[in-house]
């Protein structure tokens, strides 16, 4: 930690900063010769000591406190320097293999599910989605089918053999998800919901969390390690579009977040470009443009008759598309010496 | 609702675009001798119809579609044209009077919270603001003191006789938040925690609602409404701060959304000067210009000790400097033609 | 052109509203039965009509205007629906072979001109860039060489038989920047500089456009109007990167741009990794997604020893990278049925 | 300044570092005992070395290079800690009366602007802008009058005895600009156009300098450090708003820039709420926002037939409406210490 004091700042203050280093069992280095003082903190710094930041920040004579040190640890490439594998049945992801998940945003009717998942296998994918609760941004909106719906994507699952991802919204739809779903996704909207956070780590079910619109790569590792605080290591990263001024798109997708995450943690990464992008004429591009960037798996929203889909049509693939993109994709991932198994 | 359809959509196209707005029941009007078609959709709309855009987005031929209509209704102006003004005990928000909330980022003591409860009264603040359930980035961070804190809450509202409002995380908290506080508050991050809001919906305690950092003021009014129609109509809003490009300071205040929101809904609209800023040292200038801008009330984080806080000590004002600050809000507030009683 | 009424505008306000619509020669046509009156505006309109927008938002009554017609016409897939292709010698941008331009930020002498600029033609680059009048933040930094660069560019590009481009940044400048350059650059920080952009609209030199880091892609292509409206057709575009709250890369890569600029444009699309990260570690992951996305061509800095380069080190290739990432683009290319040629 | 380095740094890399800070003439101090180097680059930093940072950002094992130092110095509030008062003809900028300049747009016609000038002058307006050089987005709308309007402008300046502003964005406009205008406004698009920063530097007249819609407010100061070193320290710093996520208004007041920039700089700070919001409804609540949070003076637009102004209509208010607000401004100018005369 850095502490960079304001030029204006008198010798006492900068004394007293000196004097509270020390007392906290740390050592301070003054940086002398600058038209403003910079004062080093030496010693051993770990993640608990979080709040110091703050804690120097508000004494008298402080312009700002620089964090040397990352503030989640868990996740860090340091802490584990190779890449994580999340095993989800026989499905691995961070490794060589790129996965696929495929399936509609809501879960609609069983024919509506079964049908999705056969054809998403056919094509290739690997894991199915499938949403029972909705996080609709309108109360009037269409809110999901709940357990009968989860029960419908545990059908799906095994009927096809593939696991199943859906989404999480709440702490106390903890056992009766965990009961149909291989994999819990928190839902953007979540990403720092951190009551939901805590309880999804403390079960072993591997989780996706999706990066919140309005977040910093930093910010959704720090969720991360909440979920791996708790005892979960099997945490994947999603990135999903971010919030900015341009509005061609739904969102925008980061895509710089996709090789910064690979340098910056072990978890493996994956990419949704049907809400990065929320409209399904640029799907296929981002998708390419995932794994061609580094992505170790896509999530991509498909659906028979998007203009009757109960949620998120406009950005799905009907399956006859998803088919011809997953032969483009398998194309791109060879191309980056990776793996998509048709 | 206007669809506004690609200048490469066929005919067909445009006929089944009118086909299906006959089928649902609306009318269908083209807008001819224009380079593309644009069809207006013609009839009562209302806010159960919200996936309705949705559906016409993702029908082949359509570039975009847009709504004419507000997604929110009852939080809107139109359907509600008077200012509401939220009752709390003997406190009015929302009314000629403008309210201050003043107190602690996190509960750490009874002795610090009597503390500053007492001068915040003194001060002239109408209610009293403290943390016992901390939504804290860091796993590793203090998380707050959980219902002891409550319990001390409690207790500088009733030595003091101000109201006090506190954050709710999560559903499960209900009973005891509600048991202690007179006004549960929606963390930023938790704005869009639909469950929570569907929850917060059904009490009858008055709620400040935070606007989430990366989120609209749309959005923000949904959630809203995510409250009222729930049955709960007395919902205060809160600009917090928005995340964007500029770092100088933790957040961006929209000053804008101030005047925004007292034009577009009746529901009373607030400012957290502490958060928009980060910083204690322009907490003054941005409290000024919230009043000024026309807000109906502030929460601001005060600390006898800001270095040692627990939590937001760089963004908190000593007891002093609120006492001086409540002194020139009262004149901004006289120039506005409103009022705060010192 | 779509008005939108305030849902309390006065039976005076719409009235007024028509007979104006009617004055300057449109047809007003009222959407009757909802809540708030729309009035569609029927009629011819081309973009010389681009004020009438802010005309009708500023009468009385009116909640906001939605403009139904792109307003750039020359620049649009509707006016020119075949994608266009720049010929810039015997290099084609914008057809089946993606271009990929490299050299440093800046030009420092003749022997690093010269030594990157074998190396890059040998690694398969079809193009040259390099800097000499450059737009530094800082007052106090390195601003180029000037002409004696110019003409070392010019130098490199005859021996190695590559066309070059490199950035004009004041209209004064345009003969001498003309005199040695095959290709003109609009930098980021110019692409509103309307003086500029109309002068070398004058011109027959191609003109690659650099998107402004706070621009939306529609204001590009309003900037890339302003140079086809004077008479020069030959711009190419490039996405380098937008400002957001991410902080981990210097820039955000808005990726989606590229697959939305190639829907809605039919100019030559390009992007910047080096500009879009800032960082070389990220440049290669991002040159593979933009060709993945679609984009026609890179813009890639190169350097030989970027821990001195005048500019831009950090975002720098040094020749052997570059080589080897060539080798890898042209896979991509080759996976998305178009070529490098090595 | 701080190199951080990667936790996978080689003792080279880090030996390396230390040689080169030795090499240029600085003394290298090594953080010890943590997880990662930290060296400290002491000695004398002054703002010729701005380059210095990306030079050993570029250099191998370096996560990152934090500056110390501000990388403007004329600007800064250290370098000059009193307030700069600004001198206009017998108006002062930056004193304890607040300036606020008004006028149209766009100057249409003698005698629209003469009787706006007056208006202006009546209710208290103490200069006056009007724009000649327009800076319009599409190539197809009105772009000014230009010279003409010049002369205009400069009558209306002469019948009212208030100094006037004008917009220039081209360096070869600087003479006949510099002849008519007291002022010279840069724009938000040209706030990096270093070109015409560098040209007006040379000048002795005040410059308005309008912060860039994407640009930080570093930025705007490194931007007024181009003019100051140029000679010219008569800058008036200029928020305008910035470009967001939110949509409601055209931009994102920064309101948080106004004591941010106080507290860096010595120059005069002044906000235009007609742009930074974009409609005349919401302009009189954030004027009155800028004075309570600290701003030296406004901007603001006004027209008498604003449906019929060639530019900005819809946030122009009508003489009338700005007649009142300026009442209105004086009691909060007051309310914060300060005066506008009427």
């Amino acid at each position: 930690m850095i502490i960079i004091m304001d030029p204006r700042a008198t010798g006492e203050e900068i004394e007293a900063i000196q004097q509270e280093i020390t007392n906290i069992g740390f050592i301070p280095f003054i940086n002398p010769g600058v038209e403003r003082k910079v004062i080093a903190v030496l010693g051993e710094f770990d993640v608990s000591k979080a709040d110091l930041s703050d804690h120097f920040q508000a004494m008298p004579g402080v312009a700002r406190v620089e964090l040397i040190s990352d503030l989640w640890k868990l996740a860090s490439r340091a802490y584990h320097p190779e890449n994580s594998i999340v095993q989800i049945g026989n499905v691995k992801i961070g490794g060589n293999e790129i996965i696929v998940a495929a399936g509609p945003c809501s879960i609609e009717s069983e024919e509506q599910m079964l049908g999705l998942a056969h054809e998403a296998k056919a094509s290739g994918a690997k894991m199915l989605r499938g949403g029972a609760f909705k996080p609709r941004s309108s109360p009037y909106a269409f809110q999901g089918m709940g357990e009968e719906g989860l029960k419908i994507l545990a059908k799906a699952g095994k009927e096809t053999g593939l696991p199943v991802v859906t989404e999480i919204m709440d702490a106390h739809e903890l056992d009766v998800v965990c009961k149909y779903a291989d994999v819990l996704q928190i839902g953007a909207r979540n990403m720092q919901n951190y009551s939901l956070l805590k309880k999804v780590g403390t079960t072993r079910h591997p989780v996706v969390l999706k990066r919140g619109p309005g977040s910093k790569i930093k910010d959704l590792l720090m969720s991360a390690e909440y979920i791996m605080a708790g005892g979960n290591q099997s945490v994947i990263l999603c990135e999903r579009g971010i919030t900015t001024f341009e509005d061609a798109t739904r969102n925008t997708t980061d895509i710089n977040a996709v090789p910064v995450l690979k340098n910056w943690t072990h978890l493996p990464v994956i990419l949704d470009p049907s809400h990065a992008t929320g409209n399904w004429h640029y799907v296929g591009s981002i998708a390419k443009a995932g794994i061609a960037a580094g992505a170790d798996g896509l999530l991509i929203e498909t659906h028979s008759d998007p203009a009757h889909a109960m949620s998120d049509g406009p950005q799905s693939l009907k399956p006859k598309k998803f088919s011809e993109l997953m032969g483009q994709l398998a194309r791109i991932a060879e191309a980056v010496d990776r793996s998509i198994n048709l």
